[in-house]
């Protein structure tokens, strides 16, 4: 599973603070802990800071591959803050980033193409166009089908593609769960290689036990063959679920990784 | 999800001794509080009583239907058992009666058979031959095939089939959970309106936290498709991913069975 770590994202008060105050080990730890949790990549985001993204978003980089040798997820609503920050980021890290996010929002594709087109980069692909978020499997996978092809096109190889079926409120569409379920496993039949890409907590707006309701679509999706997720590595009882059902699913032999997370107190 | 509340099985030592000492209380109460937990059937099983079992499943069919209005899923190794029992409940009650289990086992199939064959009984179907427990899908899909058409072929109606590809350790064979999974998956597209059942606490044999593995493991079935399971329905936690997965699959319109359970209590 590609656990994308979520949690260096200024939208949250105390990292805004610790990028404004440059508390260095706020953001290293943040780096530091999700690496141990068993995070994949790093997403950094510094979106809510309007001119001075950049800067931020650099010295923020600077301090996570300080901290850790894993990738960095860049994040940004701006195509130019992710070249900016993407060269910088390829100057002083040898690992290859994961881009965040293209869709097929007219401006936001031609924006970001150019920037993964023909590069080794993993790129997050989300089911959206200019009608905004789809409501059923067809109008997702029409718009996966799209973006597919014209990234392939323009030689992002199909393994480097995310594709991110949009999850959305349980609350105000009982469909949707099943909706976001079928999506990810016709999207993995007919793309054998791409990648499937989701932050979950959508679905439980609006409802009580909001971690508990996650946790137990986090299961569902991976038994339909989701294989990577936006999240919190921190939170122990999703990772101890998806350490589980990753075992379920056969690709953990022998339960070694299960057995070791459980030994570790990981499977509380 | 259809519910097979497993409590009262004199297997277990608490409820052999009940029947053993006639103690109706106890009975009732397992079956009172399987059917206050969300149980739909209320399976009863005498069968280490060998030479008595007819006779003390009776007495504890009869203090079942005293205790509950569900239906009762008749379970013995012995079909002339399962035969008088059977014959015994529809004289006291109105219910439709389950019964467990036909396989294709030659002897177990044609000592069954008659019993259900132009019935309007509910019948587990194990995915097992003379072969013994399937491993692989093929293997499951071939015996649920056989299963399923002698079955229709002898005037049971798919819908009162509830096939069980059956559960195996995962700690011995890795890839057993994606064998159930997708089993299920195929036996529900092919027979349009045939139900699925099972026991699934095997999965967990031989590892630790196997309370945790098995809600895990039933979320990702119930999202391939799983809609019937035999399990204790006194164990909240299991029964809450079960609340949960349901709504998850647009089972629960605006999530009120989901939002009752919480205001209950249930969702802990």
């Amino acid at each position: 599973m590609i656990i994308v770590g979520e949690l260096i994202n200024a939208t949250r008060e105390s990292v805004k603070t610790a990028i404004e105050t440059r508390d260095h080990e706020a953001i290293r730890k943040l780096a530091s802990d999700q690496t141990d949790a068993g995070a994949t990549y790093i997403d950094v985001n510094a979106g809510v800071f309007t001119g001075k993204e950049t800067d931020n978003l650099k010295w923020v980089i600077d301090n996570v591959i300080e901290a850790t040798d894993l990738p960095i997820c860049i994040d940004s609503p701006s195509h130019e803050v992710i070249a900016e920050t993407l060269k910088y980021t390829r100057n002083k890290s040898d690992t290859i980033p994961m881009i965040n996010s293209i869709s097929l929002e007219k401006e936001r594709f031609d924006n970001i193409l150019p920037i993964v087109a023909g590069s080794d980069l993993k790129v997050i692909a989300l089911c959206m166009d200019e009608k905004g978020m789809p409501h059923t499997v067809d109008e997702r996978l029409e718009i996966a089908d799209k973006l597919i092809n014209k990234l392939v096109q323009n030689n992002v190889k199909l393994e480097n593609i995310y594709v991110d079926p949009l999850v959305q409120a349980l609350s105000t569409d009982a469909a949707c769960g099943t909706a976001f379920l079928i999506s990810i496993e016709k999207i993995i039949t007919r793309y054998k290689g791409v990648h499937t890409m989701c932050g979950l907590s959508n679905i439980s707006f609006g409802l009580p036990k909001r971690e508990f309701m996650n946790k137990t679509f986090m299961a569902m999706a991976i038994a339909k063959g989701l294989d990577g997720a936006i999240l919190n590595p921190l939170d122990k009882k999703m990772m101890a679920t998806i350490i589980a059902a990753e075992a379920l699913t056969g690709r953990d032999e022998y339960c070694m990784k299960y057995l070791t997370a459980y030994r570790a107190g990981k499977i509380a």
